[in-house]
């Protein structure tokens, strides 16, 4: 298990996302425990099984390489737990990547914007740019597990 | 998701296993969710990853084969939710085969058998062998998930 320090916002304007190129993800959860979550990816033409702990800033995360064939074996057990997407890498001015999220279907109308940290000091220090809008890092609704199983946008 | 139906049984005598070959199993729970649960199985030499849902009798399940170096991989993030087991196959009068495991460490004193089912109405029509104990297909407290994290035997 390594450790994910991020903090996540909605976004309040989509321009930065223009003219870059978007790499369709869809994941579904395997099993949604009190505090642990095993999920598989379909990230472009890449395929992954993450296991996660703990929620909001820091977490604990593992995460293997699938072949295709065991991600197409596995996507059926997560029928009713999925979240599709589009997801777009932005270069800030910091030097930091921020992955911005552009959900579809039934989350139409919902994007998030994730940034990385090597530190939770670093993470408090980070000052969004201003096309980021309120901070959802520690909102148990925007975690993508609560989404996959939610009816819509929250509210 | 394929459907399993199975019945456990506490073992009155482990007479029944002598002489056979035991299979070394080790595995880990990566996440136990309410009613699913993911887990990763060494037996001998044949990695697993397994999702099921539902308890007791029936339950659906996928299962997936991993590479030796997956396995590896998401072997931590089962830590503190593990059973390791010896696992004997009987071969019953009837035909069918009963898995016996006999659990190790702090489960030492503890074994169960177990025999798969086509169908409910085969798996209650089921006479089981004198050598069987008290059956503990409906008990959570023998599931492997709910094992997995006991300070030892059930009482």
């Amino acid at each position: 298990m390594h450790v994910e320090i991020e903090r996540k916002f909605l976004v309040d304007s989509l321009d930065a996302v223009n003219g870059t190129d978007a790499v369709p993800v869809r994941q579904g959860y395997l099993a949604r425990g009190e505090g642990e979550e095993v999920r598989v990816r379909r990230q472009g033409e890449e395929f992954t099984l993450t296991v996660k702990r703990g929620s909001g800033l820091t977490r604990s995360e593992c995460e293997i390489p699938l072949a295709p064939e065991q991600f197409q074996e596995l996507w059926p057990a997560t029928e009713g737990a999925r979240v599709t997407k589009s997801r777009y890498a932005v270069a800030l001015p910091d030097g930091r990547t921020a992955h911005v999220d552009v959900f579809d279907g039934r989350l139409l109308g919902l994007a998030t914007v994730e940034v990385e940290f090597p530190s939770e000091s670093e993470a408090r220090a980070f000052d969004p740019p201003a096309w980021f809008g309120a901070e959802v890092t520690e909102d148990a609704r925007y975690a993508n597990r609560a989404l996959s199983s939610a009816d819509g946008v929250p509210a």
